[in-house]
């Protein structure tokens, strides 16, 4: 079963074809530009930007369409393997059950991913949305073994050719030809039209976390970064020893010394960022995931322990994993409340940020920064937050005034308690994934794969609330949030970044609550741009 | 660190003498019978009513207070260690790191449970509220050995004896005098004065599970069971292996077998409970838990199959534990939704409970029962539930009419779109603990004793919001439930089966919501009667 309704799947020539048509027709007045911006949907830009599959094949499973686009390559599973593969020159699809930080480096190598587990906020399916990888995740169908998975009676062994397509989820045997995703200048055209229609009523921007994704997000037209992860800084894997060290510190001064280390690294990531979105704003949340995603499994750990024993080193890292596993890891010591817990955390990233901003001055750069809080649910604790953010201000060379404060709106409590909020925030962040998990309790990692489908197939969900905002529930926690909000702090910034900011139907109904921007993926970003000006021109 | 207030902590000679003294006055006519009522505190009451330490004693560690009333004990850490020693006359405290099902033969021969690990929704924690046992969970600063358990530089070793009280958190070494918790006459002329203030305006019910708590909160002055939990009639050790066949079972035939056989036992549960409350309403929640907690630990028996190695039926658990293993098991597959993935579940139970009120009206009972659907987010899920209902309601000789089928309000969509879920539900029950967990993003069992200290601490939360409902967030949810539930359907039938149910600051908020009863375990029914007439006297 697939979550992508069938209309998005077009063909990128006749999608091309039918743009160039469209804007020809609008260019030579036959239609108005509105017209023309109305006729072109999200699915024909999507076709024609991403690859896709030329046709054909025999399609053995269908997973989650977790991050678009078509790939071709040989199948592995281990992060080894796929590295060994990479350099003998092969592509690879790399398949696992799930992925975690450990997998990051083949991750890194692969043309696509596909997991058996997970949803679309399984570590797998973010990453790739981040890097703009082809991903599959949640293939339930596959089983896989030593060397080989199977799906049905049929198996397929490591080193076998598999196409995949991201946008569908589809799984095909065998090397598919796929289209290249260039675009025609027509799609230039209409885009700049929407530009003007959405100008100062409806911004674009992107989810970015490296300067990679940022120049992408720039050059597909986003106009700043509206969420900048920073625990994607902290899995490369030459970071993620010292994140352990800051983790496993069993003295003030080691976990210091970690700390700087990190610091060092965060601010050269955080100089990239900014120069590769200079003038432009940039949105960083502070870190935000339990520690102990950084950790190795807890159970590995406990089965090493049980069988081949642990190094002292190991022995460690299995306490620390015990430490901070938690029951609901979702709903459980992120955000702000690890800043809480470990302060020097948050200190350290703002300093490193600050650092970085001023260099950027320092080299001519207009670097616009805005820190942003995560999980609040309290004014006391974003007030808390804000003050650890000052003390670093206070110590810093960064102008007074150039830094703004703001937060994360993505608990039930933090929207409906947002005139309290907006008392201490610069700016309000929807997140809307994490919103939506919290409105219907739904996990996504869980409830994605294996009860989501029944419950479309019955008409127990309308849609998958992931995709397409939720306006009864989750939507009037957006609206009451925005109004609460702006009451109490008239001309309030309000952003949206969760996925919702890249889907047109949401788009339309965020702008109707007052929102100031949406913040997608980097490829996302034309279909918010042409989204955002048809809601502009339906509304008005 | 202690969540309750030192308030709390009265002498309960003192408290008696108080009460008695006060019904004196009135009774005498110095003061008015509702001058009585507001000058008589929860506090009195708890102290009154649950045996407590007489005084003295080091105390040792300090965990969230999970099941008041004071125990005194020999230490044991296994379930079996437990059983042996109760074979031999000792009284036992059992200390584990956290409980699962497996535990519960030894729990339930235990004076008091004592954790390491976890918090107020704990396995411990609600098993031993359920059975009115002592209980104090996530005492952190014990460290579990093979034989012993150290806090410090004191060892506690196996058969030592330790006093515990489940009001307060607190540890003591050796045994404490605990005084007995009788009450004086005045305790029940207070109560009676309280339920005539209250009657019509403010209900007050008990959550049980089984006959022996129905007959306590009967005794207690409940009106009726406002949560009756069906999982834990699940968890006797001969249950356990049907509902393992139930999960296990690889063809239709086997889990329809497995079915029956759990019908026949829920069936024999419920004409107990049904007769326990004859006349009284008795609100039935059908199953809400994840399937896996059913089954062993996933962990341990991945350590199992790399050591000892696994036979048959234990390869079958781990493929099983396997499927059913959760990222976030809270906002998992739980409630209806399992019932959509498991149809024959809810029928099994609808059944047993459909011919257990055929028995007892058989046998000149009155039985009144309320069907409660669980985890509801949207009508069209109600709808189907009520449906399945429906069905067996047909098949039955229950009199059309007899049964009512509503819904728990416990996530933030619930409350945010109760319009429509009024038009398929005669009741509504807020369940508020899972209400706060998702309003607030709040996995209770991991925040609760790691993060929750250093909030309350640093005033980030007002107070714990587990214990006292948060009327700007959460209260909000109830508020606007309620409102809207009524709007949709005049006259629908709202109660409170949290455990803020017992809480009189919370009770007070209820009560000016419009709720028609509260629900709270058996031994907080006397506080939630003395706390339900007070709100009316305070709000009228």
């Amino acid at each position: 079963m697939t979550v992508v309704a069938a209309e998005t799947r077009i063909d990128s020539a006749a999608a091309a074809s039918a743009l160039i048509d469209v804007v020809a027709q609008a260019e030579s007045g036959a239609i108005t530009r509105s017209d023309a911006l109305m006729s072109v949907t999200a699915a024909h830009l999507e076709a024609i930007l991403h690859t896709q599959f030329d046709g054909g094949g025999e399609v053995i499973a269908t997973g989650v369409p977790a991050s678009p686009g078509a790939a071709v390559g040989r199948v592995y599973f281990t992060s080894d393997d796929a590295l060994d593969a990479d350099d003998r020159g092969e592509d690879v699809i790399l398949v696992r059950s799930e992925t975690t930080p450990a997998d990051v480096m083949g991750m890194q190598v692969s043309q696509g991913l596909v997991t058996t587990r997970g949803g679309l906020a399984s570590h797998a399916a973010l990453v790739a949305r981040g890097w703009g990888t082809p991903a599959i995740v949640g293939a339930e169908a596959l089983v896989i073994g030593d060397s080989w998975f199977t799906v049905g009676d049929i198996t397929v062994n490591r080193g076998d050719i598999i196409s995949m397509d991201g946008a569908t989820g589809e799984i095909v045997l065998g090397e598919l030809l796929t289209s290249t995703g260039e675009h025609p200048e027509a799609f230039d055209t209409l885009l700049d039209w929407a530009d003007e229609v959405r100008a100062g009523k409806l911004g674009v921007r992107a989810n970015a976390d490296t300067a990679e994704d940022a120049a992408v997000a720039r050059s597909l037209g986003a106009e700043g970064i509206g969420l900048c992860r920073t625990e994607h800084m902290f899995l490369a894997p030459e970071r993620l020893s010292v994140v352990r060290e800051m983790i496993l510190a069993d003295t003030p001064e080691r976990e210091a010394a970690a700390l700087d280390r990190l610091g060092a690294a965060q601010q050269s990531d955080f100089e990239t960022v900014l120069a590769a979105m200079d003038g432009a704003p940039v949105t960083v949340r502070l870190l935000d995931p339990p520690l102990h995603e950084f950790l190795p499994s807890l159970t590995e750990l406990r089965i090493a322990a049980a069988t081949t024993g642990l190094d002292a080193e190991q022995n460690a890292q299995l306490e620390a994993a015990e430490t901070w596993a938690e029951h609901n890891p979702m709903i459980g010591t992120r955000g702000v409340r690890l800043g809480v817990i470990k302060p020097g955390l948050y200190a350290m990233q703002v300093r490193a940020l600050l650092d970085a901003a001023a260099v950027r001055r320092a080299d001519g750069g207009n670097p616009i920064v805005e820190i942003m809080i995560p999980l609040t649910v309290t004014r006391e604790e974003l007030a808390l937050a804000r003050s650890w953010v000052q003390t670093e201000l206070d110590k810093s060379a960064v102008p007074d005034g150039s830094i703004t404060i703001g937060t994360m709106i993505e608990t039930p409590r933090a929207a409906l308690c947002a005139s309290e909020l907006a008392l201490e925030a610069d700016f309000f962040s929807f997140g809307t994934n994490d919103l939506t998990q919290l409105t219907f309790g739904f996990s996504r990692d869980d409830v994605e794969s294996r009860m989501m489908p029944a419950y479309l197939a019955q008409g127990l969900l309308a849609g998958n609330p992931f995709e397409s905002i939720d306006q009864a529930g989750v939507g009037r926690l957006v609206e009451v949030g925005s109004w609460h909000g702006r009451e109490a702090r008239p001309g309030l910034k309000l952003g949206v970044c969760g996925e919702h900011g890249g889907d047109p139907e949401s788009i339309d109904f965020f702008y109707r609550c007052g929102i100031d921007y949406v913040s997608c993926s980097p490829y996302r970003v034309p279909i918010a741009r042409l989204a955002a000006a048809q809601a502009v021109i339906r509304n008005s």
